[in-house]
Parts: C-alpha cells; sequence; structure tokens
C-alpha cells in the first residue's frame, strides 16, 4: 500500500497544474496598483493577453472568477427581459442559462444530450423563427467542461451570419482558452469569457471578458444594473495602466509569466499539444473498451476527456480508489453525470510523462474498482504519444 | 543619488506588505476545489475567519475585491428603488454611494467635509425626518481610507437603535478589519464588507460579508438581480467546504496562514499595535507642523494618516521625490483631495523599525520637495515609540 | 514533436525532486545564525536527524556537499600513511578511494565488476592476512549510485567483528539515507557520510557525518591536518545550538521541513516504498529483455536501477533521444560503464504515478533509439504498482 | 510593548537580507547537475561571478561556506611546514591564523590592537627581515567582520613589489566583495576568498577562490594533502560547464539572480552606495557621542560598523533590547571585543529607509539601555542620506 508522497496529480479539468516559474512570480512583492511600475505591467499585459484570445480588442481582467466573467458579459450587453438563447451542452450551460435567469433575462433554453455541442442547425431554426430579431444574445460554451465536448464556434457564427441575425455571439472560453484553438476576432465572436485557472496555467482569481466592437456598442444601451461588473470604467482606466478597483495584483504577475510561456512554446504548438495529448487519451479510452461521452469526432475537447462507465459501475467509486491509491484527482460528473463520467483534464501545464502517469493510475485504478480494462489502452495511448 | 536597491517601502494605505509566511503559503500548488483536503481547508478556515469580524454568524468569502463585496452587500439585501442613506465622509464613501445609484438604488447622501466621520447627530436628524421606515439601509465606511477618519460605528448602531429605525447597517472595514477595533456582532451590524489586501495582509483578490440575522433575513425578500454575489449557494455550499464557483484557491492558503498570524499575535495586541503606530504617526505630523486630516480626536484611524499640506505646496510632488529618492509608495490624495494630502499607510505587516523608516523617508522627502519641516518630527514620533 | 511543457521529469539518481513544501521553506528570509531562534531550529533539527541515520550519537552537519563529508569522515579519523581498505564496487567507491589517496593515505583496494556489492569474504580474507591490525580502516560505499548495488553493510560488520579487527568501518549512505533501510548504531557503524541531495529531498549543499564512539575516540589521535573539516570545534558549538562556521542556513529551513515529511511517512514505509518502486522497474527491466546491472538480488538497490544494454546499443544514445522528446532526465554511464548503462532514479520524493511515467518515457525512448523492448515491460511494472 | 510582526531587521555584518528575486530564484527546481541546462548557467555565471572579483581568471565555486575557501586558498598553494604570515586585525584574521597553524604550516602573526588594518609599514618590516624569501604567503582579511576595519590591500601589495618579495598575497573578502571597491587583477592579489552570504545577497552555502597566475603556479608544487579543495578538477570540470562534485544547484540560481541585480546597480554604483550608507551610521555614531572601533579614517569599512561603548555599559544588554523590542539582529561583540562593542552591518541588499529604520531601533535601544545618546544622532544621518 503506497504512502503520500511526491507530488499530487491534479488532472482535473481546471485549476490546473501551476508551472514553478508562474508560481514564484506570483509569490513576489504586492506593489503599489497606483504607480508606474503597476502601470507598465499592465501595459504590457494587455495586448499579450489579447493576442491568446486572437484580438485585437479590449480585454476586461476582473479580480474575480470565470463566473463573475460571465455575469460581465450579460450585464454589459443585456437589458432586463432580453431575451436570450442558450444551449444545454452541459452542466456549466445550464448554469451560465441560470445566472441569465437570475439576472431578469428571458431566457430559452435549447435541449440537449449532454453529449453534443450547441448544434449550428437548431440555431438556424432557432433564429429562423425569430424574424423579429428579438432574440438579443445567444450563449455558448465553448468547451462544456463537465462533458469534453467543444461546439462549432465558426460554424455557429456562420449560422448567425447567413441568417442575417443581429444576436450577439458570446462565447464562455474558460476551459478552451491557450488550450483549443479560438480566434475571437477572426470567428466575430462579440463577447468571450474566460478565468485564469486553466490553459492560463494560473490559479483561480482571474476573470476576463475579451469585447467585440459590436458588444461595445450594445454596451452603451444595455441597462441591467452594474457597477463592479461595468466595463467602461476598466477600459477608461486600462488606458494609463490602471484598474478602477484594487487588482489582483499577484496574479497579474503570474499572468505576465504565463503569457511569456505561451509566447515562448507559440499558440500553435499549444493547441497541438492539447490535441496530442486528448487524442492519447481518448486511444486509451477506447481500447479500454469504454465509451468516451463525446459523440461527434468534429467536436472532441482538446482539454478534457469525460468517460462514461457502463451502467454497472460508479464512477465516484473509481475516482475514490485513485485519490486514495495514487494521489490523483480527477474531475466527477457534473449534475445528471454524476456517477456515470468521470473527466480526466489533459491541460495546461502538461508533457506527455506526467500523462502517461496518469493514464496509468486510471488504467490500474478502475482495474482495481473492478472496472475490467485491459492494459492495452495504456499501451495505445504511449503508442500515440510515441509517434505522434 | 542613492540606487534602487533593498525592500520597497509599500506604505499606502493597502495593499500591505505580504508577509513571508503568506507569501509562501500562496505559492503551494493548487489542489482539487471538489477533494477532501480543500473542504477541510474551508471549514479550518471559516470559524477563524468569523472571529476575525467579532461575530459567531456567517462570512461569505468572494474571489473578487473588496469593490465587489460592497456590491454584494446591496444586491443580496435591497431592491431595485429601495431607499440607502449614504455618508459623504471621503472618496471611498463617494464611490459606494455611486454604485448605489448604478444599481438602481435611491439613495439619500449626507453631505460631509471628508475631514469627519459619519455624524451619529445627521444620522438621527435623517431617521427622525423618515417616520415611515423608507430607508432601507444605511452604508458607512468604518475606516474612510481616503481620509484616514473612522466613523463611530457604535454611535451609529445606537442612534438607530434609540431611533427605533429598522435600517440595516451595512459598515466597510475594508481597511480597519484586523487594524482597527470592529465588533460585527457586538455592535449590531448588519452586513459587514471586507477584502484582503489590507490588515488580512494578503493580496488583493478575495471580497468578504459578513452578514447578521437580519440582513439574512433581508436577503430571502430582496429582488435586485443578482447570481454571481448570491449568499445563498456559498452559504449552501460551504456548510459541506465547497463553493458554488472556482475559489481563489491559493489566496485562501494565504489567509489561513494570515489568520494563523493574526491568532499569535492576538487581536487586541493587533489592534494596540496599529493604534500605537497611528500614534507615532501623528505625533511626527504634527511636530512637522502640518495637519492631521483628521479633525475629531474621537475617530483618528489607526490603518493610515492623511496629511494635509499647506496650500504652497502640491503634495503629488512630495510623493514623486519620496518615490524616486527613497523607493516608499505613500498614498494619493483622492478625489477633490488630490494634491492637498498624502496618506501614509501603517497597517498590516509592520512594526517598529519600518515605520521609524517610513518617517524618515517621509521627513528627508518633505524637506527635499521643500516642505520645511523640522526633524523633531521623526525625534517625537521615536519617543512614542520607544516609551509607548 | 511534444513541447517542453510541464514539469520536468528529473530521474536521476540524485538530487532528486525536492518537495514543494521543501522548496517554500528553503525560500525563508535568512535569521541570524548567531540568535536564539537559529539554536532553537539547530536544537529542533539534529535529534530528528540522528533518527534517520539511526543513532542516538552526534551528526555533524557541514555546509558542503557529500564529497566533503568523505574528507571529513576520513581526515578526522585518520593520519598520514595509515592503511585503509577500499572496495572498487563502481565509479564512486573509486572517487573515495582516489580521495583516500590525495590525502596521503595507504590504500588497499579490493577489485571488483561494479556488478557486486563489497564482498564480506574478500574483506575477511583481507582482514586474516592483517594479524597486526595494519588497516586502520575499512571504507564501503551502502548503496553504489553509480551501479545500482547495494553492500550488505551488516555482513561486512559480523566480519569485521568475527575476525576481532579493530578497523573503522566508514560507510557512504550518499544515496541510500532515508531510501533504503540503515542503522548507524545496530549496524555498528563508525562514521557514516551522507549529503542532502537525495532521499532527504533536499538540494545539494549539505553533508553529513554520523559519528560513532570508536571514532570519536579515534579523531583524539588522528594527525591528518584538518580545520574545516574538524569534528570537535562543530561538536562543542552545536551543544548550544550554533555552527563554528556560517552554517547554510536556507538549507537547514529545508532540512527542518524534510525530516518533518519523513516522520509524517515514517521511515520503514519510506523504505519500502523504495522497495517496492524499485522491484517495479526492475519488472519493467526484465520484461523488456533487458538487464539489470546488479547481479545479486540480495544487493539490489532500493534507489537506482542501472539498466545494462546489449552492446549494439549506445546508453547515450537513449538518454538523449528521452532527454529531447520527454523532457526527462536519467543518469548517464560512468567511469567504465560510459555509454553501456543508463540508471533510473526512483529515490526521494516520488510516487507511483511519477514512476509510471518514468518508465512509460524509457519504454519509449528505448523504441525511439532503436532498442527493440516490448510494451509488456511497463505493463508489468503497473501489475507490481497495482498489486504491491 | 511592541508584538514581533513585521519584517525582521537583518542588521549583521551577514548573513544579509536575501532579496525577494534571489528568494525566488533559489526555489525553483532542482535539476540535473550533468545535463545541459546546467552547463549553460555555469558558463553564463562564471564571467560575470569575475567581473565581481574584478579578474579575467578562474573563479572556483565550492559548495561549502566561506570558511572553507579560506581552506582551499591555503591547501592549493602551499606545503607543509611552509611559513605564512597573518596580521591580527580582528577575530576573523585569528580564526584564518589559527587554520594555518591546523593545516601544519609555521604561521608568524603580526600583532594587532583589533582597530587598525594590516600596516603596510609593518609588512614592510617583516620583509626586509626575510632577505631569503621564507615567507610563502601573506594573509590578509581585507574587510575584517569582527572590526568594521578595512585594510589597504592595494598598499600591502606596493609593499611586497617594492620589497620585490615573491610571497603570495592572501585576501578574504568575504564581507567585502560586492561592498567595498575591491580589484583582484589590477591590485595583484594571488587569491582571494569569499563567500555567498554578504555582498552577493545569497544565503551562505558558496565559498569562492578567485586565482591569479602565481597562485595557478604554486598549486602545481603545493604538497599539503587536498582532495575537496582541489582546484585542478574544478578548473578542468568548469570548461565545459560541470563540477567534480554535486554542486549547490540551487545557490547557482540564486548566484544567477544576483550577479544579474549587481550588474543593474552597476558595481561603481553598489560600491558608493556602501560608502554612503556607511559614512550616515558613523555620522549617527559620532552624534550620539560613542566611538567607531576603527581608528583610521582611511580604513572605515563601507560593510559595517563597530560601535565601541563607555566602559560602563555591556553591549551585549544593547543588543538583547534591540532585538527584544525593535525586532533587530545587530553583531556581537567578538572574541577580546565580546561585550565591549555591537556591530551594525550595512552591507548587501539594503536601502536608505531600511538603513534609517536601523539607525533608529539602534538610538531607541541604546536609550532604552540606559546609554545616554541625544537623537541628534539619527537626524545628522538622515543629513547625510537626504544631501548626499
Amino acid at each position: 500500500m503506497p504512502s503520500r508522497t511526491g507530488r499530487h496529480f491534479l488532472q482535473i479539468p481546471g485549476p490546473t497544474n501551476i508551472p514553478d516559474r508562474v508560481q514564484r512570480a506570483i509569490a513576489a512583492p504586492t506593489i503599489d496598483h497606483r504607480g508606474p511600475e503597476f502601470a507598465e505591467l499592465t501595459l504590457r499585459l494587455l495586448p499579450c493577453l489579447e493576442a491568446v484570445f486572437g484580438t485585437s480588442g479590449p480585454v476586461v481582467i476582473y479580480p474575480a472568477s470565470g463566473t463573475g466573467a460571465w455575469e460581465a458579459a450579460l450585464v454589459n450587453t443585456l437589458s432586463q427581459g432580453d431575451r436570450v438563447l442558450c444551449f444545454e451542452t452541459g452542466h456549466f450551460a445550464t448554469l451560465w442559462h441560470r445566472m441569465a435567469l437570475s439576472l431578469g433575462l428571458d431566457v430559452d433554453l435549447v435541449p440537449g444530450d449532454w453529449r453534443h455541442g450547441a448544434d449550428p442547425e437548431a440555431l438556424r431554426l432557432r433564429l429562423a423563427a425569430d424574424p423579429r430579431h428579438t432574440i438579443k444574445a445567444v450563449c455558448v460554451v465553448h468547451n462544456e467542461t463537465s462533458t469534453g465536448v467543444t461546439s462549432r464556434v465558426q460554424e455557429l457564427r456562420r449560422t448567425l451570419d447567413e441568417a442575417g441575425h443581429p444576436a450577439l455571439l458570446l462565447v464562455d472560453t474558460v476551459s478552451s482558452l491557450a488550450c483549443i484553438d479560438y480566434r475571437h476576432d477572426e470567428w466575430g465572436v462579440d463577447v468571450t469569457v474566460a478565468g485564469s485557472q486553466k490553459g492560463l496555467m494560473l490559479p483561480p482569481g482571474l476573470g476576463f471578458n475579451a469585447i467585440g466592437e459590436r458588444a461595445l456598442a450594445a454596451a452603451r444601451t444595455a441597462r441591467l444594473p452594474k457597477s463592479f461588473w461595468d466595463w467602461q470604467p476598466v477600459l477608461d482606466a486600462n488606458e494609463h495602466g490602471f484598474f478602477p478597483h484594487t487588482p489582483a495584483t499577484n496574479l497579474l504577475y503570474g499572468l505576465d509569466e504565463a503569457l511569456r510561456m505561451l509566447r515562448e512554446e507559440g499558440l500553435p504548438e499549444v493547441f497541438a499539444r492539447h490535441a496530442r495529448h486528448a487524442a492519447a487519451t481518448r486511444t486509451a479510452v477506447k481500447e479500454w473498451g469504454l465509451e468516451v461521452l463525446c459523440l461527434d469526432a468534429r467536436e472532441y475537447s482538446g482539454s478534457l476527456t469525460a468517460v462514461l462507465l457502463p451502467e454497472a459501475h460508479d464512477a465516484e467509486k473509481v475516482r475514490e480508489v485513485i485519490l486514495d491509491r495514487f494521489d490523483m484527482s480527477l474531475g466527477a460528473g457534473l449534475g445528471r453525470l454524476a456517477g456515470r463520467v468521470f473527466r480526466i483534464g489533459h491541460l495546461g501545464h502538461l508533457n506527455d510523462l506526467t500523462l502517461a502517469g496518469a493514464l496509468a493510475g486510471v488504467q490500474m485504478g478502475l482495474q482495481l474498482a473492478g472496472v475490467p480494462v485491459p492494459s492495452a489502452g495504456l499501451d495505445a495511448a504511449l503508442d500515440v504519444l510515441r509517434t505522434g
């Protein structure tokens, strides 16, 4: 029976492992957030951050979680009673939907089976049924963290364009930014929502809104009450490198370093690495004779893989055994998937051998929990890593 | 001409200097925020945090700044159009007032001269003029960070009680918590708002609401739209040591350590230390022949001292000289005090010799900036430190 | 082709991976090494350190590497021209032998094939041939870091005892302390030499001598010139918690924390963990159809496994591929083993999944370097980890 | 009575305060000391380190304290029975003298009063009395850490040159390197000894020998036994960026960063800063009516100031009060100065306000300990800082 030693394997789909460089950056002394050194930091940061979103436009940084950034996206662009279209792609899409309701929006939810992304055809039909453009915004979770399904944002945009529908496109990239190819400007997204604790390799505590021009225009007339989340004071203060609220200085140090690391690796290489690790993971799952929750190969997630267990087995039991015996954290099944799936995060600061160790742990844990899986799973994953 | 070396003197009234112990605690690896180790952390934290607020009731922690916690206090207890009473004690009171307006509240502002705290007599008159109890909440900044004036919260409470007025008492303790004596329960405060980056000796990034029973009751009927800030899901999840949103894990590590440090020192000792450092600072100011902005000795702040310069001098010039020559950051005059005052923070992780160094820097900086002050200022401050 | 990201796999046989807790302990501010806080640290440390050596006697800490601690063992116990018996168990034994020569000792070297430990029978013969007890010391490397062979110290001791020979027994435990069962007192070792950077999970920079009573007695008459290495001033100063030279304060912080971690896990559990990881590794090697360098199962090392490649293959090529493709450092073949073996360190702060990842990397690297090994190697290792 | 909080004032003459940047550099993960990344580090480091010594020649780095580096200087250049000339400038000179004796050298000690540096005239006389050049080395402590007296190395060199005497000049710069102007090559020093924990702003744990050509030549014939300290294997391995022993990797990270900081500030600026802080300190001491131990203004130390108390007072009492009341560590009187002096370190990572705080603490502590000193001391020091 092994003891608890060595480095914990944090293979949940976020928060992810903080690189040592980032950890040390964060541990620097806090400085005056109204002084010249701070302004330099902000003005150096912002363009690099924008590049990660694929935008030349503004990105607002909140000292808040990604959930807060969702709220910011809504309250800056919408007014009480506005109609909003959400897609039930999984647990987080459901939460965002619930938030929209709480804020007093009129929300249509396109139902889903939690195994597919937002359906462009369903969107087409909803838009066609809205000739008077009462739908003000379409909310999509790019990579659904609860299911490991990546919606095809480009196709959704095309559908909006083809319908000539002016609804804003709001996209949650909390678990895809800096993991899965994403382009705010090129894809015509209006507001991109993100957080610090996944592909950006930081602890939780920063939320982001990348804001397109149409969203900025919408913000001028949006009437949902807002103060903390209001974009405008942030945009104004950012001009000179400052913030209207006290910024999370130490996380900004970390962000500065994390952005440096992403530039060093190169965004295309970052995306390719995630895709490769995801492919290796799915290969293992399939060789184990288990099911990847995501049913459409076009929607496989580069960030995480949700594994569906046969009915007879309890995914929570598997997670417990793995935590207990191998000191590895995996993601639980959320909402209606509770007990049915576990989720392997393979995003952020990760490399082949850590993934190999993680998959070895999953394989051994499944076996110990009584889910009979062959060792061919890991072998096949290693083939992908070795040859890919 | 000195070079930039040694440790920066961060003597703004927050963010404050992070103790090494806290810095290192924050640098620990992020863990699974849904795992058992995290739950232990939360359940260990919360009672200790409550003790700092002087409450046995719940304290909600947000991954957000203190400004966010202001918003939380309002949206959880009030409804659109509710009448709220604010006191214009300084810049931050004004910002909170503006926030209340933005959120759709009907705000009465008791004007002030920025040199006094919230006036109990003014409150008495306002309450007397409100026999039908249309005022739903009274918002007070305990320690006004822009002026160094500490309002007498207990007297305000007594005034409310004597008037038999049911308005909630919401108090901002961002720059007083763990610096200046404060007792949420004993003083009958309904919501106490705080942040991490001052007396709690953490980087910015956590906001707090201590919630009294009357506020919890009010929350049940409050109708301002809310989601991220909603207390209830946090209270529910906290029961088991979790959070509904992704918590700022690494700052919670820091909070755990900071609370340990506060317990080691003892809250009464923490308050006495701040009072002593404040007394030494005011002594220096007076011996320099300058004016402490705060005019009422009962309202002197233990956290910071705002120094008013004679008309002929520019406080910004003084701050620049001090930053440039002595690598010390002081607080600027904010709002209507811009250029007229500078602020010396003496809160958080501070000791006699650091304060002595800071006051030496202020004295030399004033002299270099052409404000003729005698060295008796520092001498007198040292007398206080030596004998106090 | 993978990018360089994630945590480096440091699987050399030391320095080993520093636990986060230790890293953070080391980053604490340096204190006055002549003050009361420092004395407390030393007096707390020393008994815990002694327990790890299995001794109740003194352990001297040098601000130096393990090599320095070798020198200390020799110069404190021996005089110019003294006869010393060394065993050629591998590269490090050879270096120690060379050091003894440099210091002016008369050294007999028992030749060896670098695949066995120090041979008790050879020792018996040498002692038998020395009726006049001209041999003053026997130097043995407990775990030979260059070969992964662990000498049977207890049997060597017994041989000395049976021969009634008074030679001192000096043992190098640089790569076995806190990895492989070792008992200074019980086994009658006279001087145990160790370093910080292996089982103690610290960066390099501390060397140790555990000193038995006979060695202390020998030190009184030993005449090799010495000053820095002289035990006596250290022992005298340690009485009060101090050191005669400036101690490596920050590494002592780390040592304090590492000793805490070892106590938490329990030394028997630490040894069992190392043995288990070593067994898993050897299982992989054998299933790969490769040879473990160590030929005697009684001498298998718990700390590292040296893998002998077939003649046709270049071990350096394998290491290069693995470093390049999988960002893992393995140990090179040293001295006469250069190019023939590579060494897998599995000591220090390690767990099952990290080992699994490391073995996966070795397997893939061998395959990429053209050494045809079956994936059954890793599979078999995982069987050990899963069932062991 | 103040509590223990805020940052400790470490004003001993070393170890000095570690800059945050250096602390964080040291906390990076240990890497393979035989890998390419390590070689890069060494090869980047060494030229920068040489520049700090003012030499183009080799500097050997030991994973050891400065005391060890003393021993290295002796055993590499001298043979048993060689005659060596030492100057009794203070406690550390005495220790070095004692070490030379322990190593079997024949040592002449020029007596001293511990208030002056090594006397060039005394040297002239000793050399004149040695026409047969039996003196093989002259050992001088550049800055005597126990007294705050800086010997005039250039004059000593000139004296040797004028005498045409071939003795090697060995200089200890443990507390002067990167504090006080020093030039190994230009001044014709043969071996310069240093440590990491003072002007280099690192924790203790590295010792240095800068080696001139004549010393290298001497090393070829020196016969004192040596192994760990032997220069040659280090010089050989350094060619390729490696070390023959396990190097103190994490301290080398810190050294890399510290050297970067010194380059950023500029060595002339570093020296000027130290001189300025020393001048301010002496000004305070004189205004307090106390005596600076150093009697010759040409020999004032830039690194520390030893303060001599009137007979009636106990310096240890003063230090205790200051540690207890103001959490500041000062240096004790060592050897024959015990109880008579205390030492203020003003070296390393220091700035004006920290020095001001330290001097304020000394002033208050003296007063509390019953040594009547006027506050004019600190005032005068501030005048120096303000105008200098």
